[in-house]
């Protein structure tokens, strides 16, 4: 409203952004689900070919866990956002981008593993492996951005927060190629079971990150006479 | 907005949950479509193939009406929150992720009843009664948290609503268990009205439920003069 | 605020109806375009094989009018909802249901027309036909429950409005049906013709009939001291 | 609340026409990744069938960005709409016709990159080209549109805005076009490079033309004190 009118394109609130990404989290979530498909056996085995993806099912409970963890670290971080700019909408354009990216490894893998070809699956989750740093990359990136700009922050947001979250990122990223790697040295299925077990921890910890240091934030608090 | 800093990543109100959940119901519903296809009959066959599809139609509209339901579901629940936690969206998650499966096993229902084999069609009718009941599972879970958690609710809310709820949930489960024991051991078909009565049983109950203590309910309602 | 209780379930406001409709019919017009393939011809074929898929790409425009139009008829309906009930989300729920079939029939035509057979041709485009006089019928429904339901509606909407609407929903069933027979007994290709025409003739009496009373309608309208 | 009624159909905020057209873009931007598949090779050949799909990557890549910078155009001109009539609704819905064209030329581009065909390659690139010189089109219309309707537009959008956008949409439907050209007359590569290049470009430029007026703006900005 009282906004000067060329800033409207730079600089508005973040609601659209909010909902657009919504959507394409909706979508990619859903998405997922048509990988699972018919087995193509002849009639009279469905059973036997519904078991023998079960290696579907499980790229299908990491990847649904991943974009759910990142769809909760998105409304968290949008939480704290009062006005969005251009680089902001870039970076989370950025993350986005890679989000949707999550169906291709996902199906690769599940493909690999039910090819029962050793070679192919360390390509498939060294893949995978890939594209989840690459997520993490997108969130380090997002959360950079928001580290120096105060400006578009909320003022009651703990300077903190971004930097911490920044952090988790950069975690992720690590873990991410260890994960690759072990997957492609070592054993195929392990970096699966890693792409399964990070979004929980993910889950946890961020749980645990906003809730820990509680009593310190308190006092840090504007009073609120502040508004 | 009076809200401590430290809850923003937990706390807060569930207008982007609902958002996004209508999307994934969305999605779901419309995603169902894309099961109906294109007979693969010679030239001049077209009608003889579309009719043979039949199961398909009876599966989609099975599979329509259910997440119909859900969705009615689904909005009459969170009417009823104020505010909503990591848990809460948690459980929410889980029943989005049992919807979001459903395409799948109406996929191999239909399937299995236009191929003709008595076997894979029992062991179809068992699998979608399986997701069905994880359906209702992911609901008992749901209206589970919501009946301890009064302090999420909004405080006009009975205190009966959500254990009722829940208990509506937990008969779905039993049901679907039923229907899909009939299907495996007595005739697929008689599964599969089911699967096509039990929505509508749950659309009229679900009605019927809020409906009843409608007396009770008239006495409280402000005068129609307020308007 | 001020409602009772127990209506939460039933009674409020429309607008996760609306969110949750805006969804689907774009996941609608969207999904369409997954029709457009790329041909399957031999190398260095391309050109002569997009050139031959022209009747997908009528059939693509007439679906995408098709769902434009219903898309803008909802806007200018719920425009004149202040609350929804059960019922109304039901009749909703099968306008959806109607609109999400459309790309079943369009995928049809387009394949019939490619293939050159006239038989299958004309069930395709009876096919077509029907679904669009179900969508109609579908709308019939849902005027026909809004134009006995004055108390869902906002005050200042005219009383003559949804039984006008009703009665162009009931003319288009009988238009989709005149055009399934004229393709089944007449000319296919007549038949795609009129399912490209009438949602433009639909988008143009639909912005005339809102229009023409318009001295009458506004001598009616409350005094705005009425709020 | 002071309209009359009977614009209720043709006259009304732009929040549904945003929120349908948010869904479009997020359902276009994320249906692209479909066309990521699985390479169809023999067991042990997952790597290279993953390398020789690169035109696909460059072919998602360059879409992605193009629905991006659309997204970011249409929010950055609909921030500045107050009002919507049934004019922009279907200046609107060419565009988002024109946006869901997209990852129909991009799949086939990326099919005919993969094919090693001279002569398909030149036509899946005029194609691009075409859609892509559609989709400036469309925006032309919608900017010619609101370039005359000053009455839809809220009151502290400069008058140049709009015309000045027409002009950059013109410049787009040139610049596809010769991309086009180049790639049908010259190499296919080159055109190519040019749909990667060309959002990158539109991105700059549009954070550009909104920036250059920065030190009038800044001027006119309320005294940082007021917050």
């Amino acid at each position: 409203m009282s906004r000067p009118t060329d800033d409207m394109g730079t600089r508005s609130d973040a609601s659209r952004a909010i909902a657009f990404s919504d959507a394409v989290f909706a979508i990619i979530i859903t998405l997922l689900v048509l990988d699972l498909r018919v087995p193509d056996v002849p009639p009279g085995h469905l059973l036997s070919g519904l078991l023998e993806q079960w290696p579907g099912y499980v790229a299908y409970l990491a990847s649904y866990a991943y974009v759910a963890v990142v769809w909760l670290n998105h409304k968290g971080s949008f939480n704290r956002v009062k006005e969005s700019d251009r680089g902001l909408h870039w970076a989370n354009l950025f993350v986005l981008f890679s989000t949707a990216l999550l169906p291709f490894p996902t199906a690769l893998v599940s493909h690999a593993l039910q090819e029962h070809d050793q070679r192919d699956q360390r390509v498939a989750v060294a893949f995978y492996a890939l594209i989840g740093a690459l997520l993490c990359a997108s969130w380090l990136a997002f959360f950079h951005y928001l580290a120096r700009r105060k400006d578009l922050l909320k003022e009651e947001v703990s300077e903190r927060h971004f930097p911490t979250e920044r952090l988790r990122a950069l975690v992720g990223v690590i873990l991410y190629v260890a994960a690759g790697l072990i997957g492609y040295l070592v054993a195929p299925l392990a970096g699966l079971v890693i792409f399964v077990v990070l979004p929980v921890f993910y889950a946890v910890t961020s749980a645990g990150l906003y809730q820990v240091p509680l009593t310190h934030r308190r006092a840090r608090r504007p009073p609120p006479s502040g508004r």
